[in-house]
C-alpha cells in the first residue's frame, strides 16, 4: 500500500445524553484514530456552557483523567485530524468553538470545502477577522449572521452557502447536530446506546461503544438531536445535487470493520481482490499481501485464482512518529523499517504482491525491491483499484498532478520504474462494481479527473493544472 | 507585601527592523516576566506572512530553539500574562492573530476595557464571533470594518471605540505601532537599538538588551514604526481626557530598576518610605523589610527615621507553582515556605516591619505571627501606600470590594485582626508626593474609589458593589 | 492469542567496530522491541570508557538524538526488556555497567537464572552489596572475583557458576563478547555488517541493519570478538547438558520473520496450523486468525483443511498502554478495544477460530463471546500448542501454577468455560514435530512440567507448586 | 558573588518516627535546596523494605504525589545534590540504596573522601564492583564486610576506614543513624518533632517544618536513633583530630536563618561586614550590595561606616538553568540577565560594592562593569572574606588553583583586572574573628593551603598543584 501518502483530513463524533458523554465520545475517536494521528479534541456541553480540550497527538495521549473534569456535561463532539503544516497542528485542531450573538457553538468537520477562499474573500470584505485556516470557522461566520433566529436556521442555512464536502457534528449548549453534505462524500452514521444518540464517521467507532447502528445520515441531510428526539431538515431537497460517495473511502480509508454507503468495507476490499483476480490472471507460487492494507484483496484474489496464500511480508506495529535516524534516511529505510520480507515464503518463488492503491510509486518499488532481495523469481504486482491521476478536493490530502507517478507516466513506464514482472491495475468498472451500490453513486473524480463539482478556489485550480504543489508545502 | 495577591494582567513587547528580532522579543519578555507569570507568546512577521509561538509558563520555558526557527523576521511582538481561569489559560495566551480583510495582524495587550460587554454585544448582533475572552480580540474585530482603508487607519478608529486602559503592541505584515490609551493607564516605553526601534512596557526590557531609552509612548498617542521611520497619531487630540496614571506600578507593580511615568520605580518607593517615616514614627530597635516588595521602603524609613536596618526575613527563592504539599495547606504555611524569620535579629526586639501594601490582609497577619513566634517584643507594621479599598478596573487583577480587608474594617479592627502593636498606612497625599509628578496625573481609585472613568460592564459594576466576585471566579 | 499475558523478559544486541555502533543498535533493539517493550538500554565503548543510557519505554522514546553524543565509540550492546514491577523499572533497566578492578563491563541478559537466590545469598556473605534485583548484577559480581586474570577469564568462570538460562550481550573497553548457556533456552545469533560483527536475539534484527547472518551462537558457547577476531570458548565441554532450546519461542515470542534454532519462525507457525489440521479437524465454513499471532497457524490450517481464511477479526494497532478507561475497565474491554470482528465474515457461520496459545484463559473466552456476538453460528477453537500446565523459569514471565488454566481444569471445563463448540489443542509430538530440528533439543516443561534443569530459588518452587502467585506482585 | 563558581556537593536530612516522613523529608530538602539544586531523592522505610525516588532537577520537580505513594513507612532520609558531570547526574543521585547480608541500607551523603581512590582499589582488589562514582558507595562496600555483627557496628567501623569530609544520613529497616567526621568539616543538626527525631544540614530545615532544634551532631559522633530513642558512638574518641568546621558554610554556602557551628549565619555575615569597614575603610557615597550574597556584609559596612546603603543592584529571580541565548552567549551576558543597575542610585556617586567573595573574578568583573556603564564615579570592591588561593578538597566544587584569580596574580594585578579604584579584601583573622568560637575549630585551607588531613587522592594532588582542572572535566 503507498496509501500512506494519502492523508485523510478527519474523524468526527458526537453523543447526546449521555451521563459519560465526553468518555464515550474519548472512544468513540479511538475507534476512528485511522482518520486522523496528528491531533484529537473533544468539546462537552453542560447545558449552559461549552468547554474544550485538545492536543497534538494521538487519542490516547492528548487526553488524560484531568480532561474529563473539564469536560463536563451529558452532551459531546469530538474530531480527530491531520494536518498538512506543522508549526499550525494546534492552532487548527478541532473542534472549533466560539460565543456569538445566539450563544455558543463548536463543530467538528470531515471534509473539504471547493469555495473556502471565494466565502472567505466575502466575509472579510463584511469585516469579519479569521483566527485559523480552517473551514470550519468559515462555516461558524455564515451561521452567525445576525438574521438567522436561532443555532438550528443559522446551520441549515449556512448548509446552502458552502460547496464541496461536508460531514460536521455540531454542538451547541443543548442540541448536538449532524451535517452531510449533498453529494455524501463523506461517511456520517446515526446509532444509538441506551437513552443516548451517537453520530460518527464509521460505524466501527458504534461498535466499541456498543452503539446500535440505526441508519447512516443521508447526504444532504441535518439531523438535529435534542430533548424533542431526533428530527430531519434537507435544505437541498430541491435542487438536483447527484450523489458522489468517496470510492476511495472503501478501497483504503475506512476500517475495514466498518459500514458505510451501505456496504462492509472489508468486504468490499474482499470483492476488489476477487475482481482484481480475473480482470489480471497471471500462473504464480503465491499471493502475498501488503499488510495491513491488501490483506483483504489478497485474500479474495487468493480465493478466485487458486493461487494460495502466503504472509510474506511482515509489519513491524512500533513505528513511532518519533523514530527518526538520520544516518539511515528516505524512503528505502522507511519502508524497510516497517515492513520485513520472509525469505523462506518467497525465495525462488513467482509472487503475486497484492496491494489498495499506488500514489507516487516510491513506498511500491521499495517493496518490489525487498522482494527481489529476499529471493523472489517474478514478482506481479496487482492494484485493487484504478490508477490514481488526479489530485483531491474532497478532503484526501492527495498530493498535487505533478506528484501522481500514473499522471505522469504510461504504464509501461510504471512497469519499469517499480521494477515489477506484470503489473495490473483494477477497473473502474471493476472497482465501482465491487459495491452493492450503484456506480453513479460514487465519486471517482481521482481515477478520472471528472469532479462532480465546481472547483472554485485558486490554489485547488493550480494544483489541478499541476503547476505547484500546494499541499506539500 | 501582601501583593501576591494582585496579579497584573500582562506585560508587552515590540520590535521593528531586528535581524533577531524573536529572540530579542524574547529577552524583552523575560525582562518583563514580573508582568505575567502564567502565559508568554511572540509573534513575528517575516514581511508577508505572521508566526505565532504561544505557551503557558515562564518565558524560560514556553520559548525553545525550535521556537525561533518557527519565528523568522525582523518584526515582532511579544507578550506575558496573568490568567485569570486556569482552563483557558492557553486560549487566551497574546499575541492574537487574525486574517482579515485588509492582510494579517497580531495584537498584544496590556490592561482591561471597561466597555467590552457592550462592544462585544455590539458586534455580535452584526454577526460577529469570539474565540476568546480577550479584550483584544474586540479590538481586533473593531479595527477589521471594512470601512477603513489601512491597517493604520482601523487601529486609530479601533482606538476611539474602545474605553478604558490598553497599552498595546501591533503587528502587521510590515509595521509595527504601539497604542496608549489618552488615560495613560499602564505604562509603554520607545527604544532604540542599532538600527531597530523598540517598544516595552518597561524600561528594565531595555537594559537588558542594551536598548537606548527614548521617551514614553505618550497617553492618547498611536506610534507607527515602519520604513518611513516613526510617526504619531493624536486620535484623543479634539477631547479632554484626563492623565491617569497608574500609582500602583510605582508603590508594587513595575520592577525598581524600570522608569516609568517620568520616574524611577526604586527611586519613588524609598521616597515613599522616608514619607511613612516622617507620616507615622515610632520609637524602635530595628526596621525590618518583607522582601523583597518592601526592600526599598524599608531603607528609605530607615535612612529617614535612623532606626537601623535589619534583614530579619529571609526569603526562599526557589518557590515553584508546582510546589505543593496538602499535608501543610493553608495560607499559613504558603508564608512560612517563602519567608522565614532570623531569630537574632528580632528575638526581644521592637520591630518596624515595612511592606508595600496589604489587600486581603492574611499574607501580613501571617507575616506578624512569624515574628512574634520569632521573640519580637513589639510588632510595628508600615505600609508605603493607602489602604485599598475599592477594585480596579484597568488591568490589575484586584479582589472584589468585599474581599478587601480595609473595605470593610475600621483601622483598629485591621491592627487587631493583624496583631500589631501599631499600624501605620502612608497617606494618600504622601503616596502621590513621592513621584516628581502632579498628584493629579494619577488614578488612585483603588484608594478613593474614584474612578477616571465610567464603568460599564455588568459584571465590574456588581464586582463594585461586592455582590459577588467575578474575579476570583 | 492469549500469549499477551506472557511477557518475555528481554532482548538483546551486541556490535563491534561499526562507526556508528550506538545508532545501530537502536536500530537493532527497534527489531527485536516485541522482546520487551518497557525499558531500553544502549551502552557504548569508546575504548577507554563505558558509556550509557537507558530509560524507561519504547526504544522510539528512549532515544533521542542527544544520547548518540552521549555514546561515543565503536562498539556498543543494548537491551529491551519487560519488568515484573513498575517502581523498579528503571532500576532494573539493562545494560548494567560497573567498574572493578579489571576495569570497566556492562551487561545484557536474557533469560533467568535458576540459581540466583544462592549465589546472591553466598555473594552478600563474603560482602558484596546489591543495587538491584537484576541477574546480571550476580554475573558480574562473579566474574569479578580477584583471582582472575583478564575480563575474559572472569567471564568464562562465572559462566560456570550460574545456572539455568542466559543469552549474554558483555561489553569492556575492547571487547564484545556473546555468551549463551549450555541448554540454549534463549536464542543468540552471530551476524556481520561490512567490517562490524553483530550479536543478537534474532535474525530480524538483522534484516533491518542489512547485515548477514553468520551462525547462531551454540548453546554453551562464549564468543569473545576482538581486535584479533572472533574466537570461541566452550566453558561447559566436558560436561554432559541437553539441549532445551525454548519452543515457545516458536510457538509465540519470537518474531516470524526471524530464523531461531536453525528455523523460521513463520513457517514453523504454519506448519503448527497444517498439523494442526490434522489432528483436529472439523466441518466449517471459515478459518478466523486471531490477528497477528494466529495469523501463520491459521493460513497453515487453512490450506490443510481446504477450508477458506476469514480476517474476521480486524485489530486496533492504536492501542498504547497509556489508554485507560475507568468506565470501562476489565478483561472484556481491554479485548474489545483491540480487537473487533467483521459480522459480514462471521455471521451465520461455522467458525474456526486459531489462536498460539491459551495461559489464563479470559482472553480467549472474551473472543468467542464477540464471535457468537457477531452471529456465529458455532465456534471451533484451535491452539497451536498444547495446554501449558507449569511456570517456565527461563525467562518467561509465566503466571503461577494455579492460575494457568489448564493446570486446574479437565479439557471439558475448559470447553465449557471459553463457550466453544469444539476444542483442539496441538499435541506435544504434533508441536516439537513442525521444526526440523530433533525434538528432545527443546525445552517442552511449561508443557509437561519436566524441568531440564534442577529449581533452586525458594520463590521459583513455591510458584511451582502453585502455593503463591509471586510474579503477580 | 563570585559564589556561583563554588558548587556545593549536598544536603542531607532524615527523620525517624513520623507518620508523613517522606513528607517532611521533601520540605525538610526544599528549605536545603541551595544545598544542591542538580538532584533530589528520598529513601524511606516502612520497616522492611526500604523505597527509593530520585530524579534530576528541584526538589518541587522531582517529587510528585505519587512520589509519595511509593514512599511509604515512618523513617526516611533525604538528599539534594550538584553534580560535575551533566550525563551521570542521575546514576550518582543519592541517596545509595542497596542490598546486603545484614539487609537493606541507603546512605545520604555530605561532603567528599580524601582516600576514596585508595579504598576503591583496596576493595576493587577484593573483587568490589562499582556501579557509580559516589563516595557513599565506597561507604557502603565498608560497611558490608562479612565480620560485621550489625548494621551499627558496621557503620562505625567504615566511619574508622574513610578520611575527609562526610556529614551523613543513614537508613536501615529500623534505624536512622546520622554521622559526622571527626573533623566536623560539614554541618548536621538534631531537632525534634512531636515524637520524631530529625537530622538535618541546617536548621533553616528544622523552621520550615516547626521541629524544635536540640543540639548539633558532634564531630566524630555518630547518632543512631531507633526504639530505644537516641544514643551516640564516639569512634574517634581515642585520636586527636583537631575540629575543621568549614569557614566557607558562613560566608557563602549556608542559608543566613540557619544556626550552625554554633552561630548564626546571617549575624556572622553582618559582623564579618562590620570588621571589613574597619579593615578597609573608604570615603565614599553610597554602599551597594551584590544581591542576595552580599546583602549582609553589605548592611554590617554600612552601619560600621556610617554610609548609607543604597539598592543599586536589582536581581531578577526568574532566571531558569533552561533559560539559553545563543546570540548572547558569555559570561557578561549571564550577569547581566541577572542582575541590573539603577542608574539613580549609582550615577555620579562613588560606590562601595560589597560581596562575600571572588574565585575565578570574571563575574565581579563584569558587575563592576555594569555600574560604571551606569555612571558610578568610582568603584570600591570590598569582600568579606580571604582571597582563595588553593582548592578545596572536602565537599565543595572549587575550581583548580590555576583557575583560582587571587592565586595566580598580585593584588595589584586583581585591582587592575576588576578595574576597581580600591579593592579590599577581609583578613583571615578578621573573617575568622566574625564567629563566636575559637579561630582553630575551623578549616581555612582554601585562603591559606595548610589543610587539616592528607590529600592522598592523586587527581586532588594534581588539581592543588594546578596541572590539570579536573573538576571541570
Amino acid at each position: 500500500m503507498s496509501g500512506e501518502n494519502l492523508k485523510h483530513y478527519c474523524g468526527i463524533f458526537g453523543i447526546y445524553n449521555h451521563p459519560h458523554a465526553a468518555r464515550i465520545t474519548q472512544l468513540g475517536l479511538f475507534a476512528l484514530q485511522h482518520r486522523g494521528e496528528e491531533a484529537a479534541g473533544i468539546c462537552s456541553s453542560d447545558g449552559e456552557k461549552l468547554h474544550l480540550v485538545k492536543g497534538v497527538g494521538h487519542v490516547g495521549d492528548v487526553f488524560s483523567e484531568a480532561s474529563f473534569t473539564n469536560l463536563p456535561g451529558k452532551n459531546a463532539i469530538g474530531h480527530v485530524r491531520y494536518s498538512a503544516n506543522g508549526s499550525s497542528v494546534l492552532t487548527n485542531a478541532q473542534p472549533y468553538k466560539v460565543d456569538y450573538s445566539r450563544g455558543r457553538i463548536a463543530i467538528a468537520h470531515n471534509g473539504n470545502l471547493v469555495n473556502a477562499q471565494i466565502l472567505r474573500a466575502e466575509l472579510e470584505a463584511y469585516g469579519s477577522i479569521f483566527g485559523s485556516t480552517m473551514d470550519s470557522e468559515i462555516f461558524i461566520h455564515l451561521l452567525a449572521k445576525p438574521a438567522y433566529r436561532s443555532h438550528e436556521e443559522g446551520i441549515i442555512e449556512a448548509t446552502r452557502r458552502v460547496k464541496g464536502a461536508f460531514s460536521l457534528t455540531i454542538l451547541t449548549e443543548d442540541q448536538l447536530i449532524g451535517v452531510r453534505d449533498p453529494h455524501g462524500f463523506r461517511p456520517l452514521c446515526l446509532g444509538r446506546i441506551g437513552d443516548a444518540f451517537v453520530l460518527a464517521s464509521e460505524t466501527c467507532a458504534f461498535d466499541l461503544i456498543e452503539a446500535k447502528f440505526i441508519r447512516e445520515v443521508e447526504p444532504g441531510e441535518v439531523v438535529v438531536i435534542d430533548t424533542n428526539g431526533v428530527r430531519s431538515h434537507f435544505p437541498y431537497k430541491d435542487v438536483d445535487v447527484p450523489k458522489a460517495q468517496c470510492i476511495f473511502e472503501h478501497v483504503y480509508f475506512a476500517r475495514p470493520d466498518s459500514t458505510i454507503f451501505h456496504d462492509n468495507v472489508g468486504f468490499v476490499r474482499e470483492r476488489l481482490g476477487r475482481q482484481l483476480a480475473k480482470e489480471h490472471p497471471v500462473d504464480a507460487d503465491v499471493v502475498v499481501p501488503v499488510p495491513d492494507s491488501g490483506n483483504f484483496a489478497a485474500l479474495g484474489y487468493s480465493h478466485e485464482s487458486g493461487i494460495p496464500l502466503a504472509h510474506g511480508f511482515i509489519r513491524n506495529h512500533y513505528i513511532g512518529r518519533t523514530f527518526i535516524s538520520p544516518t539511515e534516511a528516505g524512503r528505502a529505510f522507511k519502508v524497510k523499517i516497517k515492513l520485513n520480507p520472509i525469505r523462506q515464503f518467497v525465495d525462488k518463488k513467482r509472487v503475486i504482491v497484492v496491494d489498495d492503491s499506488i500514489v507516487r510509486g516510491n513506498t511500491a518499488k521499495n517493496r518490489v525491491k525487498l522482494l527481489r532481495a529476499a529471493g523472489a523469481r517474478e514478482v506481479h504486482m496487482r492494484i485493487s483499484c484504478p490508477p490514481p491521476i488526479s489530485p483531491c478536493f474532497y478532503g484526501i490530502g492527495f498530493p498535487s498532478k505533478k506528484e501522481l507517478l500514473a499522471a505522469n507516466s504510461t504504464m509501461d513506464e510504471i512497469k519499469k520504474f517499480l521494477d515489477v514482472d506484470t503489473l495490473g491495475y483494477l477497473s473502474l468498472d471493476g472497482t465501482l462494481g465491487a459495491t452493492t451500490q450503484s456506480s453513479k453513486d460514487f465519486c471517482s473524480a481521482c481515477f478520472t479527473g471528472k469532479y462532480p463539482t465546481e472547483i472554485f478556489d485558486e490554489m485547488d485550480k493550480c494544483k489541478l493544472e499541476g503547476k505547484r504543489d500546494f499541499f506539500g508545502l
